[in-house]
């Protein structure tokens, strides 16, 4: 066999797991395979109650068989560690790998995913496997990436067994050094919480009501590190054994008990598992996820590692996704900076907790079904694309997005229980979505020079150097966009004292006295001044309202309603060369988009192209090339002007085409042109 | 004292129990019953904690002076075993005994049922009372019936305690003989769920997302075994020492933990407790019940074990029987099978978590009730039908219903998790009730010779021998009907591969490509061909819907929405001398209609009478003896058209009638004729 | 320093929590509670960890000065005994303190109030800290009053730990002496669960069904004694130690788990906290709860020792109060007998669970806030009113109100179980409160001499001597009303038997028959008969329904559908020199109001004076002193007549006023006059 290696090529394939099957079918795998263009698998995910049958025995043959075959096939291999789901032997002979909830109820075998991230007989088995694996298949030309373990997080993220209640006192002390410094940043003298030892500090499981948020925050903290060091106790073997090997895992959308900037730096590739919501945030959501995935390592292209043909099987109701859509979703990956598209997963299981997960190939275990027919298409035609990999977004519009501000805001007792953040945050995406504004997801504490626009929705948390850093950006002449309850904490969950929102108050030149949360059903409207025309109007708004007393900022829209009616609800502050908005409440929809409009055209900000409403622009970019994915979410067939005078290269259709091009429903397009 | 020897009467009484009360009491109960016409009462039920103080001694005086006391009234005792909730020593001396959540938090003693069915400490205290309880009483003249325990499975019907562990790994050993063969059965390979030794499983208690299909399901049979083998136990002694006594014990409606068709191979008696919801499914899901209880052994008759004359306590809200309605649901069950109508319970208790628990006799203590007079009334006219004992129910139509597909169909992780099958099974049996059509509710492998009609609604799991069952059944002219997701996998939840629905493609004559869930507020339509004249129109339809390709059958209607608009919904395929057709979504109540009198026109199957909406009839027979049963649901009174030129005799009324009979506001009619 | 001895003032104030802030903020405190009239603070309360550092050490230093420097600045302190919440280590190195789940789950340390009730080594540890403090600050002159633990019950009032079930053997075996009593008392002979020794008594916890109510309801009793005989543990020591200085604790608004009429003959001044629901009950049911706690030591002035001045945090949405408000509430305690106006908390906090709850001092941490510059106004004018101090509300009006009873009546298993005791009570106060007919709280088997007119709303738990207590009153020219589902159970929920409402049977002259619960979304109507003209009409009534029997009463009005149509839905009954109402529906508010204004005629029972509706009005008496409140909780202004010729002072505008008075929008005037 000679050594595969991974080519300039657009990766295509899915999870395969042919464990399930009996060989002869893995013949007919690698026919259908080579049919639908699959050239890329992940393998031996959920393998590891197959490869090491008990404590001392460990059985490659198989995966010795599946690797010759995928080489020979010219597919080239995902190889998972395998650890994502221990054996039932483990489980029954090592019961403190087992997880436990906040009531101290052990989590058993029988699913997946059940083990305590601190548990160190976990970590040994799985440093082991993983080593042997490594040491085996180190130079098995099929051998092309690491996948780790699977979806970290996904089910377990939380464990209060004692491993972990002595874990996060050794994380503690690392933080924090000293015992006094912890209690001044959890204000552990509030209800008697002192400590005044390590040894008296436990985890926030089961309390008579809320814990001290400063314990709730940190513990998120640990637990995303304490899963964090699984992974880098994999990724250190496999980085010493096989140094080229490129290792990931998979993230998952809008997952909160991870920290995914922080892992990013440890993984050589992003890649994520895409499952959009049936019934809201299409084709929106995906989307943000696609640029945070991209973001987290500044841009470099990331894979789809999963999504569905069809139907999955864990929501409560699981439709179809309708002839087409598949593939624009596809696209929508690549458009976004994706280098790949792959499933989960490759043949649709015949038993256990999956069966009903769409697959690539379905239950007739063959090429007749509509899935594998638009498998087969997509897989063919993206081969056209492979010119495309390694090209960029370039964006000169970011978002803030934190985790710490995430975990923070969300902490129970707050003003309004109903503020998400990810609400909050898409509230202003989805107007720059639907200018086809290219986005940047970016953290607080981040270099923000290449940007013009930085948005920072609910700010709640503003940890040190994070204002120093907002108020370079604006006074060097970028616009900065932030809204209620932001600059309110530290990266303790403290108060900033000295009058809200204090450490941005000088930037954004106003003073929140108070801040009111409104009910479900309750809501204020807010007037923006006759003189900015663009915005004027009334709208309506909900959720929370802020009594913000002007200091050196204007105005630009007040409160209809209230004792605080007339008073300003929007503000704008020039600060150095550039401009810092306020939102005092959550504006409607409305609102915020008219305000983007207006941002937009203040700052010169621009989509590749125009395109009707519903068909989504982006574009990637690789020295002169330029590459435009045009993608039509609409039912119907849409028409789009393209630049006059500029010939464009179709690469689906291989053809060139100029002025305009038609879309059908869920159409896709693909030109390339050069500057 | 002379023996009393159950006479061919409609039993007629309830559950007494007099150690609530003082002895004096007692007295006033016999003069109460007697003027009530009981007949039959339950005793003992909950008597254990009386019957035995402590592990070594017994006290049966008390049921001595019961027992005689009833044989004296001529009143036939029911003994129960008073197994059904173990004294509170025995909880605290052997929390062994003690059920077990899936968390491992264990039941206490306080309320009933603290026993886990798999606890050999409780069964060896039960059988050493079942024991003594037959050894005294097997010659005494009261002694009528054995009532072993009490509703098995009402609260306590999971338990995850170690000696339930142990359990099952030897059903499943007993089962599946081998290792290997268990994990091919339940397709360990997915999620590395391998077992390599029989200790290695577990019980599907808390696992961090789904467990195993198979793990569950098969759960779920060991769970119904268990509690069989619980009735088992008590029973073999019973038959051993009292071999002339019939056994029972008491199932409940709608009650999913136990299989109803294996359990009554082992009672003399099917017997039940109904108490229909007061909002929903009257006076058709009891019909349903009483119509299952006959058919569990065939055909013969049950007895009504339970009912409430008014009000029950357990619900949210617990409103009365309005008058007449009680009597009315008597009769039901009679019309349906029944030889006897019985109430819980008997006296209303002052104290305890049932004092609220209507009555035959109520708080007032005595005679002056209504409640007491509507007992009295029924009783006493209950005496007119004691030549319907053993007469039977026949039957042209069935349905089949089986638990392993309940367990199966809705376990978790479905592509549509609202499909329940008792409402998809009531979708069909709805119209037959309302129409007067006699059925059967029968197993899938039965033998279906009797039928000219069967019906599969929802039809999960296709186990061996099934498919051959049902084709032989059309082959020879019959009638099937089917429904979506049927056919799709085996014994153990695994698929049936070769393309949906497998086992059934060729009677049914189609493939079903894919299947998509709708939302709950979601729906298409369905149109029945112009041709098709007694179908013809367009309905709604929800839930589910089939991608359907014909493979010989005819389609009936189509889908008339989304991207499969114009594909059929609904087919006929002709096989053999027969005729099956499938419905491929959930269509709405008046397609549902048309199709069975579609059907029923089809097939010659016919009511006893034609009776107006809401008049419920059914026909008991024996020998050249008919009795029609005309039941009034309706609040107002109907006339009900007679066969011409016959003459029936009113039972109820003394009288004879011809041409047509007035039932008042739930009122009732039991009119005799021979052919 | 001089000993401060509290004068004839209002206290006003808050708790004070400087442990949370450096020392120099301690200074600052002092010169903005003067400037806000500030002359009372509560300290100490969650002060334990600081307190004590381990088992062996304490350190008092730092309230040696914070004591030193209230004396200085005039500030009396109600010194709390900080047992609220245990410091950590006691958590770690004894487990035996916290309180344990119905599922056996132990709580842990990390936010408050984890200690068992009947924890000794939790009592232990409290009663030495109290010694100490109490040797310590028995002649400080800062000391005023005593403040034990906090909030006793707010989140731990249920333990189901191994101390509690012994605790509760002993409680039982205190009670019933007799394990035969105990047996009868709960009616142990229904299922099975008759007891033959202490030691087979368990806790009612996790059971597979309804626990015995009678258990269920001796647990809520004995949690109730539990957290009172930890409160006597230290009331015991600070009186022995400090006889001179009050003691109390404070309680909770619509706290069900206390029966606050037994507490509070232990406490030497009753308080509260009041932090009324922002989107209902306003301003009703905090007038309820202020008069409940002036009623459970019989007028005896309380003290409103805890709300807020703006929003808490710890509902879902935390609205502000809106300007004038904050005040508005606070004169609503003088004004139904409070003699003080305390806050949680003085300053707000930087950290913990609670730095969202106002507080006087806010996060500016200045005077200049809105809530401070409100604060600082009330304060200020609260001194106006130390003529005051002592002062009576005289009530010809009493609701009966029963702990027990609420117990037993919301027990599950009921008829209809959305009944609601705070319910039925507010249905009778709330047009009481409307008409400004000032109404004592009392016990059923309190005497009743003093009142004219007594409403028992529900009254469900009719004990020992009760019914005696009732017709007694009634006979001697009291009038009572009392509603649907009383006099049905004794003191350990046993039926009354013989018709209910057995013991009330004589004194209402009726018989309930039946009753019958209403769903939901269901209604019946009632009619009063024309000849009763001031309650003439037809009303909506829903929830239940009493099927009445007259027996010497007379109906008021008759229900309108249903087959009990034209049956008694409300009655009078002439009995001795009174009249006994009965109204054995749930009616809706206008049928009541209608009822009530009836009574109130026909008692001759007054307001103050007659105000607009919105206005309330109350009238406190001390020797020929009346000071009426005028609160108009309305948000306009509206004009008060004054009684003619009559002059009265204006406390609060120092001024001497006639005939008549504007109030604004949330305004409030305090009006002095002789008799």
């Amino acid at each position: 066999m000679t050594s595969l290696k991974f080519p300039n090529k657009l990766c295509y394939g899915g999870d395969y797991n042919p464990e399930q099957w009996p060989e002869e079918v893995w013949l007919d795998d690698m026919r259908l395979m080579r049919k639908a263009g699959v050239n890329f698998v992940s393998i031996g995910i959920f393998s590891w109650a197959l490869l090491q049958p008990n404590a001392d025995t460990y059985d490659f043959a198989w995966l010795d068989r599946l690797m010759d075959l995928l080489a020979e096939n010219g597919i080239y291999a995902d190889l998972a560690t395998a650890t994502a789901s221990p054996p039932a032997w483990m489980a029954v002979n090592h019961p403190d790998i087992l997880p436990v909830d906040e009531n101290g109820a052990q989590f058993q075998h029988g699913s997946r995913q059940h083990y305590c991230p601190n548990s160190r007989t976990y970590r040994e088995y799985s440093k082991k496997l993983v080593t042997l694996l490594a040491e085996r298949y180190q130079n098995h030309p099929a051998l092309t990436m690491w996948h780790v373990n699977n979806e970290y997080g996904c089910h377990i993220n939380r464990c209060y067994c004692d491993q972990c209640a002595d874990a996060f006192r050794v994380w503690l002390e690392a933080r924090y050094q000293t015992i006094d410094e912890l209690n001044a940043r959890w204000g552990t003298n509030f209800w008697s919480q002192k400590y005044y030892r390590w040894e008296e500090i436990g985890l926030p499981s089961k309390t008579p009501t809320y814990a001290n948020p400063g314990q709730l925050l940190d513990y998120q903290r640990f637990m995303s590190d304490s899963l964090l060091d699984c992974y880098l106790s994999e990724y250190h073997v496999l980085k010493e054994m096989t140094p080229e090997i490129p290792v990931l895992t998979n993230f998952m959308p809008h997952h909160k008990p991870l920290d995914h900037f922080k892992w990013a730096q440890h993984l050589d590739i992003v890649t994520w598992d895409s499952y959009p919501e049936p019934t809201k945030g299409i084709p929106v959501d995906q989307a943000f996820d696609h640029d945070l995935m991209r973001s987290l390592r500044h841009g470099q292209p990331f894979l789809l590692m999963e999504q569905v043909t069809s139907n999955v099987n864990w929501r409560e109701h699981n439709p179809m996704k309708r002839p087409g859509v598949m593939r624009l979703w596809s696209y929508q990956a690549v458009a976004h900076g994706g280098d790949g598209v792959m499933f989960f997963q490759w043949r649709a299981s015949q038993a256990g907790a999956e069966k009903y997960h769409g697959a690539m190939v379905t239950h007739t275990g063959d090429e007749h079904s509509r899935v594998y027919r638009e498998v087969a298409q997509l897989g063919n035609e993206l081969k056209k694309l492979d010119s495309v990999v390694g090209s960029r977004i370039q964006a000169k519009t970011a978002i803030i997005f934190d985790y710490d501000n995430w975990w923070a805001l969300e902490l129970p007792s707050k003003p309004n229980n109903d503020l998400k953040y990810i609400e909050q945050v898409m509230q202003y995406y989805s107007p720059l979505f639907h200018h086809n504004i290219a986005v940047d997801i970016v953290q607080p504490s981040q270099d923000l020079s290449a940007y013009d626009l930085v948005i920072a929705p609910a700010l709640y948390m503003v940890k040190p150097g994070v204002a120093e850093n907002l108020e370079q950006f604006v006074e060097r002449g970028g616009t900065l966009v932030t809204t209620f309850f932001s600059g309110i904490v530290d990266e303790n969950d403290r108060i900033h004292m000295g009058g809200y929102p204090a450490p941005l108050r000088k930037l954004l030149g106003i003073c929140v006295e108070e801040f009111d949360a409104m009910l479900q059903d309750q809501h204020n409207a807010i007037t923006a001044a006759e003189g900015s025309s663009t915005l004027q109007g009334t709208y309506r708004c909900s959720l929370w309202a802020d009594v913000i007393r002007l200091e050196g900022a204007q105005a630009l829209a007040h409160f209809g309603q209230d004792f605080f009616a007339g008073s300003p609800a929007v503000t704008v502050n020039t600060f150095g060369q550039g401009r810092a908005y306020y939102v005092g409440t959550q504006a409607d929809e409305q609102f915020v988009t008219k305000l983007i409009q207006h941002i937009l055209t203040e700052t010169g900000i621009q989509a590749p192209i125009d395109a009707p409403k519903g068909v989504e622009v982006t574009c990637r970019e690789q020295g002169s090339d330029r590459t435009l994915f045009l993608l039509n979410h609409h039912a119907e067939a849409v028409t789009v002007l393209l630049k006059d005078k500029m010939i464009y290269q179709d690469l689906l259709q291989d053809t060139s085409i100029q002025s305009q091009i038609e879309l059908p429903a869920n159409g896709v397009a693909v030109l390339r042109f050069q500057i």
